[in-house]
């Protein structure tokens, strides 16, 4: 499954900075950052419900919100980029 | 078309808060603010050329990153959230 995960953590208070890292770290485990605070993640169902309950264990549920969109199998077809391009296509090969 | 569209906008100088400023106001134009840079539209496909064609004027191609995800045409089994919920289902029936 293609998943994109955005989130705003509120980061007023130390305690709201700190979920911030833990919530970015999180999605990096099981992702790759396009911007700021948008991944890009190719899970699946089981790897996704593990990522969602580490994340449901992380954020204060008054002050942080997290989307996830299910974006389907194919991700080519799904998103179009202007400007500053910083993802790569988790599904193309990578050559080292 | 159900499209999200996520922005990064380089804010380190005053041009870059006005672009974002004016990035922001087209997005509110086109469709709702989920989240501090992700917005949920609705649009027809010329609706759409339109939207981007205006986002294409403001940016600043070196500094600057759009994307627009293409989330087909039923929005209600694409996205789940987590925590403080913003958006409102853009399909329901507005009870005022």
């Amino acid at each position: 499954m293609f998943i994109l995960v955005t989130y705003d953590v509120d980061t007023q208070s130390e305690t709201g900075a700190k979920r911030l890292r833990k919530v970015a770290k999180e999605c990096l485990n099981y992702g790759h950052r396009v911007q700021n605070s948008v991944f890009e993640c190719v899970l699946s169902e089981a790897q996704f419900l593990i990522f969602k309950s580490k994340i449901m264990k992380i954020i204060d549920y008054d002050l942080d919100s997290i989307r996830f969109y299910f974006l389907g199998k194919n991700r080519s077809n799904r998103v179009e980029c202007l400007g500053r391009e910083t993802s790569i296509d988790v599904n193309s090969e990578l050559i080292i």
